[in-house]
C-alpha cells in the first residue's frame, strides 16, 4: 500500500525511541542536543552596566548646568566603593560595573575636563543612560536555552556566561549503513565493465558524520544473494538504525524487504507517493531499531537523507524541532509533476534585481546525482498538481545549501 | 578612518594568502575546500544502462505486433554476450547494461508472457526507451567538480563514483584565538562581583571548528595590561589569523590596536561604519598573517565571525565563493536604522500563510547575545537607509539558521 510522504513520516516517527543523556564538554557540544532546560544562574547582565566610556553620576537633572568632581576611576573588572557626596562623580569604562549610588552615566563625547580637573558636561541626560541595568537581558532562574535544541555556537556563548562547562546532551543512536547490489564496487576498487562504483553509501556516511553522526557501522556491500543480505541485516540490526540503499524495488533481484522479513523486521510502509524515492521501506527491527529501505537511485537517497531520515535521527536524538522547514519562495521557470505523488525537484536559489528564485535543475533522471552537486536544495510540488507557473511561491527546502558566493 | 562594511571586505581580502595543498582521505573531504578540478575518469553512465525493470530489444517500430523469444536474463553486475536473432528479446534489470544489438527496454508493465515462454507488449514503444545512454549525464573529462569547491556529501557521491579515495584539497590556515579584557574570567572558574564570563573566546572556538577550523591555538585571556597583552600577540603572530576580542574601542583601556603597532602589526583598517562591529580593527602581522580585533560586545563577534572573517578564512582556504549569500525576503514589520552605518539586525523566519518574512529580534543592545540564539541570521539595513517598510525585501543572510521546525 502506497502511502503519502506526511503519512509515512508520521507512521515512522512515533516508533523511534529516544535515546539516553550523556555529558560532554563545551567544546564538544555544537551539533549535540540539549537534554534538560539551561537556566540562568544569575541575573545578565549580573550588575548595572556602563554601556558607554563617561562619568557615572547620581541623576538629578541638572548635569549641563553643574561642575563634578571625580573622585574615581572604574574599569570592567574592578569595583568602586569610596564616598561619594553631591557634585561628585566616577570615570567609567564600557563594561564596568556602575557602583551606587550613581545611576546614570554621561559618554565622554559631551564632557568637557576643566582645568581644575573637574568635568563639565554640554547637555542635559536621561536618568538612567547608558547603563544596561541589571538583568535587563535575562532574569536569574530564566530558561536559557529548552531542552531539545540543537546547539550552535551562539549556545555555546550563552553556556560560557554561565559557567557551564560540562553539558548534559542526548546520546546518538548507533547506526549501520548497508549498500546491495551486484554491479557495486568500491570506490578504492578498479571498475569495469558493467560495474558501477558504491557512492550511496559514503554520500550517507558524509551525510551523517555532517549532521553530528561520525560513528558509523559500515556494512560495506552485499551482492544481490539472498543469504549474503540477511547475514549483512542480522549485522546491522544490533543498531539502533539500519540504513540500507539499493534492492528495495519490485524487481527481481529487489529482495531487501523479503529478507529483513525473514530477520523479524515488522514492516511499517513500503512504496511513498514521492518521486525520487518512490520504492523507500520502513521497518521495525525486533528490538525496536528503525530499518530504513532506500532505492539505489543516488538522488532518491541525497533527497531522503535530509527529507526523511534525518527527521528520524534528530527525532531519537530528542531534538525538539526534527522535520524540515521550508522558505516559500517564487519559482524562475515553470515547474511540471508527471509522477503519481509528491515531487520534489532539485534547485538552485538565485537572486535578480533584488528578488531570489528557486531555479530547477534539469535532470536526466535518477542517475544524474552530479546534478545534484548544483543544488541548494529541494522544492516540492504536491501530490495532484501537474503544474505550478513561473512566479508561484514555492516552499523550498535549503538542505544542501551553504549560502556562499562569489559576490555576496 | 572609518571604511565602508564592503571596503573593508575589500582592503583586507587582497592581503589573504591563500594556503598549499594537502591529500585527505574521502571520508574526510566534507568541509575542505578542493584543490584542483575533478575530471570525469569515464563517461557517466559508462555504458547503456537499463533505467527500467523489462525486455531490452531491437527496436523495429513493431514491438506490439511481434512475439518476442526471451534468450536471457541480465542483471546489475553481469554482463550478457550471447547471439541475438530477429525476433529476441532479453529479460533486463534497472541498472544492469544493456548489451548489443539491443537498444530499446520495454518495460515489464506492458509485457505479457505467452504459455510458450515468448513474451508480447501490449504498446508501442520509442526508439531508445527506458536506456540511460552511455555518458549521457557526464562525458569522460568533463568538469564534474570545480578547484575551489566547499565540499559536501553530494561530492563525496561523486569522487566515491570515480574511485577517487584520495582528495587534494587546500591545507587550512593556523588560527589563534585571544580574548582581553580585565572582567573577564573562564567558564570553569567561579565568577563574582564585576567579573563576567568570556563567552566570546568560546563561541569563536566552536564557531572554528563548526566552519571546519578545529586545530585552533587558543591563548586565554589576557588583562588591559600593556605587557601582557603585547606578550600573548606575540604567540599569537606565528598563526595565519590572530583573532582578538575586545580592547578595540576608543575607552583609556582599549588599547589593542597600539599593542599589534607595537609588535610590526601594519594597520589596514579601524572603525568600520557599521551596527554592530563599529571599532573593528584589522591589520597584516609582519609574517604577511592577518589580525583582527573585535569589540568585546557578543553579538558583534557572532555577526561578524559570519559577515567579515568567515570570508576571510575561507578566501584563505582556497574557496572560489566565499562572501555570505543573502536571500531576500520581506519584512514582517517596519525596521530602523539610528546608526551612522550599515545595520545588521538579527532576525528569525517565519512562515505565515505561504509567506515567509523575516521578524526582527528586539534587542536591548549590545549585551544582549541570549537573543541571538533565537536568530537564524541577519538582516542589512543600508548605510544612509533609516526606516524600511513593513513588506519591503531585504538582504537576509541565514548565517545562523538551521531550518528545521517542529510542524516542518
Amino acid at each position: 500500500m502506497t502511502v503519502t510522504y506526511e503519512e509515512a513520516l508520521a507512521s515512522v516517527l512515533p516508533v523511534v525511541r529516544v535515546q539516553e543523556v550523556r555529558d560532554v564538554r563545551l567544546s564538544s557540544v555544537v551539533g549535540e542536543i540539549l537534554f534538560r532546560d539551561v537556566l540562568a544562574d544569575r541575573n545578565i547582565p549580573p550588575f548595572p552596566r556602563a554601556a558607554m566610556d563617561g562619568y557615572a553620576v547620581l541623576w538629578t537633572g541638572k548635569e549641563a548646568d553643574t561642575s563634578y568632581r571625580v573622585v574615581g576611576t572604574v574599569n570592567p573588572g574592578s569595583a568602586w566603593s569610596g564616598d561619594a557626596g553631591d557634585g561628585d562623580c566616577i570615570r567609567i569604562m564600557t563594561g564596568a560595573m556602575v557602583p551606587p549610588p550613581f545611576d546614570t552615566v554621561i559618554q565622554v563625547e559631551i564632557s568637557q575636563a576643566a582645568p581644575d580637573g573637574a568635568v563639565r558636561f554640554a547637555a542635559p541626560v536621561k536618568r538612567g543612560e547608558n547603563i544596561a541595568r541589571e538583568g535587563e537581558d535575562v532574569r536569574k532562574g530564566a530558561v536559557l536555552i529548552p531542552a531539545g535544541t540543537l546547539l550552535s555556537p551562539h549556545h555555546v556563548a550563552t553556556l560560557a556566561s554561565i559557567g557551564q562547562w560540562e553539558v548534559e546532551v542526548f546520546r546518538r543512536p548507533a547506526v549501520a549503513v548497508l549498500a546491495t547490489g551486484s554491479e557495486l564496487i568500491e570506490p578504492w576498487e578498479s571498475a569495469q565493465g558493467p560495474m558501477i562504483r558504491n557512492s550511496n553509501s559514503h554520500f550517507l556516511l558524509a551525510a551523517l558524520k555532517q549532521a553530528g553522526f561520525p560513528e558509523v557501522r559500515y556494512l560495506g556491500i552485499v551482492p544481490d544473494d539472498r543469504e549474503k543480505i540477511v547475514s549483512k541485516i542480522r549485522e546491522g540490526l544490533d543498531c539502533d538504525f539500519l540504513l540500507i540503499s539499493g534492492g528495495v524495488s519490485v524487481g527481481d533481484v529487489d529482495i531487501v524487504p523479503n529478507c529483513l522479513a525473514a530477520c523479524g523486521v515488522r514492516k511499517i510502509l513500503h512504496k511513498v507517493a514521492v518521486k525520487p524515492g518512490k520504492p523507500i521501506f520502513a521497518g521495525e527491527s525486533p528490538r525496536s531499531g528503525i530499518v530504513i529501505g532506500l532505492p539505489g537511485n543516488p538522488v532518491a537517497v541525497m533527497v531522503h537523507f535530509h527529507m526523511f531520515i534525518r527527521p528520524l535521527l534528530l527525532k531519537a536524538t530528542g531534538a525538539a524541532d526534527y522535520l524540515p522547514k521550508p522558505v516559500h519562495l517564487p519559482l524562475a521557470e515553470e515547474a511540471v509533476n508527471n509522477s503519481s505523488g509528491k515531487k520534489f525537484s532539485i534547485a538552485r536559489l538565485e537572486s535578480k534585481e533584488g528578488e531570489t528564485v528557486v531555479v530547477e535543475i534539469p535532470s536526466h533522471g535518477s542517475g544524474d546525482f552530479v546534478s545534484a552537486c548544483r543544488a541548494d536544495g529541494v522544492f516540492e510540488i504536491p501530490l495532484g498538481t501537474v503544474r505550478l507557473p513561473a512566479g508561484r511561491r514555492v516552499r523550498f527546502f535549503p538542505i544542501w545549501g551553504n549560502f556562499l558566493s562569489k559576490d555576496g
